[in-house]
């Protein structure tokens, strides 16, 4: 469920423009306005928004938000208002070009491959040709070692069926194929790649529950306990997750986002911004019962201004 | 290019769907008739044919045609009325349904995937999972021994960047990286699977240029000469071709399915009607430099009847 509110009456894109206009207008620039604005319209409001702001000011408003604000603020609006294909593809772009491809850098390429719905996965892709004049399976398969870019490959190229329908014989049978890559000490063995690269969201997870029911421990543990790349395990636990359970994930990204000294900014404005149209209500359930403390609370502790309103708005506070 | 000839005037979809109604009607089928309107029309112009006739008739047009024609000219004339991307996914299903998957067949897959736009592969891939509730790659994946499936399913499941952007230094490298596996006897080696399995086309032509340029060889020969797996050279040696010189890849497919005693006309119907709207003209060029003959005196010493005449009517003869 998501968490933003879009009011009962929601003015014309011409209206809204004219509003972000007037907030970018003189010395100053009105922030509070282009809170009020694009932080409670929803994916295709933003894009008329968008779209409107060029016809009438000849400008793209990405731009414009670009020069106008500054800081952690700056950049969560402007991945907002990014139509959510173009975000993601530039998310994951950012990964790939950067010079330290970290192990949690990887990991948002797992997170739009594996928490988002097939159509917008093959969105994204269009969207990294048309951006960057090369297709992001090319990209990751030519920046990222093997045998990571194999996982990520075929993450990225899924185009997973998406009913609610599930074989439970071939659950059991995956289960015991996964099993024996872990008792063989073959983690990045094909079999295990390709049934999690593959197989359907709800198949993956009758597929876990077999696991459990069959060989004791959840997957999850058995990976984390196998011997093997570090880095592979590391990104195999965290497909696991996102299949199994997205907004325990991202509960877990904005945990360890405000976690300790320092927030890591990035990655909060990150869960909150992909995910406040998806399922950002259960995340902050989840985030209570993993952390018992409200992720609100959480946020409004750890970061102030402009970004902190902004986010909290995201997440349907009434600012 | 294409062969097909639509009339410069053409009927309604309507005035179509009541054609071929008509041809339908009493104890005989007029096939001349059924020929004469579905040979002669595009792929967006079959759409709305169909869409008519359901709509003024209340019956699928493929189940009429099913029902009233026979033999290879009945499966030719279905396999035209699909839409194409309908009509690839049931021709992948098929092959990944038979119990032996022979290496020919699997060829068909390479051929759906390496020579068609990336834009219609994913058409494809949606197609699959609305007619048999699993995507094409869990299919392929769960169905196919590796390391075939690894290599299939790489590039069934590709988004090739479509742009003619060649990057010159980067086909010498990764032709030197295909050079030393084959050098060190690893055809199945990831670096040569993924570099066939998400560069652009145009890329790949570029690096088997840079290939033959440092090494002499073709990278077919070279592919041809390396000891290992025969299955997969085979299917290499496709990907090669198909890649290079798809219209070259179809005449040969023409012309196996001719040549010798008997003839193997699922074949011939698929290469005909696949690329009728594509490249057929180009096709038909090649088979004449290939085999010193023409491609439409070769199918009309092979074939006859309706089931002829409806493959010339694709060619682009006047029957």
């Amino acid at each position: 469920m998501a968490t933003i509110r879009v009011p009962d009456e929601v003015p014309s894109p011409a209206q809204d423009s004219e509003t972000l206009n007037q907030a970018f207008r003189g010395w100053g620039t009105d922030e509070k306005a282009i809170i009020r604005v694009l932080g409670k319209r929803n994916e295709s409001q933003r894009k008329r928004i968008r779209e409107s702001y060029r016809e009438i000011y000849g400008k793209d408003l990405i731009d414009v938000l670009t020069s106008e604000l500054s800081g952690d603020f700056m950049k969560a609006v402007v991945l907002w208002t990014y139509d959510p294909a173009e975000r993601d593809a530039r998310l994951a772009n950012n990964v790939l070009n950067g010079k330290k491809k970290s192990i949690d850098k990887l990991k948002i390429i797992i997170e739009i491959s594996c928490t988002t719905s097939p159509n917008h996965l093959i969105a994204v892709r269009k969207a990294y040709c048309s951006l960057f004049d090369l297709s992001l399976e090319e990209h990751i398969a030519s920046s990222v070692p093997f045998p990571l870019a194999k996982l990520l490959v075929t993450l990225a190229t899924s185009f997973r069926y998406d009913k609610e329908m599930v074989d439970t014989e071939v659950a059991t049978i995956e289960a015991g194929m996964i099993r024996e890559a872990i008792t063989t000490k073959q983690l990045g063995h094909d079999h295990v790649l390709y049934i999690l690269g593959t197989r359907s969201i709800y198949q993956l997870r009758a597929t876990f529950v077999a696991y459990k029911q069959s060989y004791g421990n959840t997957l999850d543990k058995d990976v984390d306990g196998c011997p093997g790349d570090a880095e592979l395990k590391s990104l195999l636990q965290m497909v696991i997750l996102c299949i199994d359970f997205p907004e325990k994930h991202f509960a877990k990204v904005v945990s360890d986002s405000i976690e300790g000294f320092g927030t890591d900014e990035d990655s909060l404005t990150r869960a909150i911004v992909m995910r406040a149209e998806i399922d950002l209500m259960k995340a902050r359930g989840e985030y209570f019962n993993m952390y018992n403390t409200s992720m609100d609370n959480a946020i409004i502790g750890d970061v102030s201004g402009d970004y902190k309103d902004f986010l909290l708005t995201l997440l349907g506070s009434n600012i």
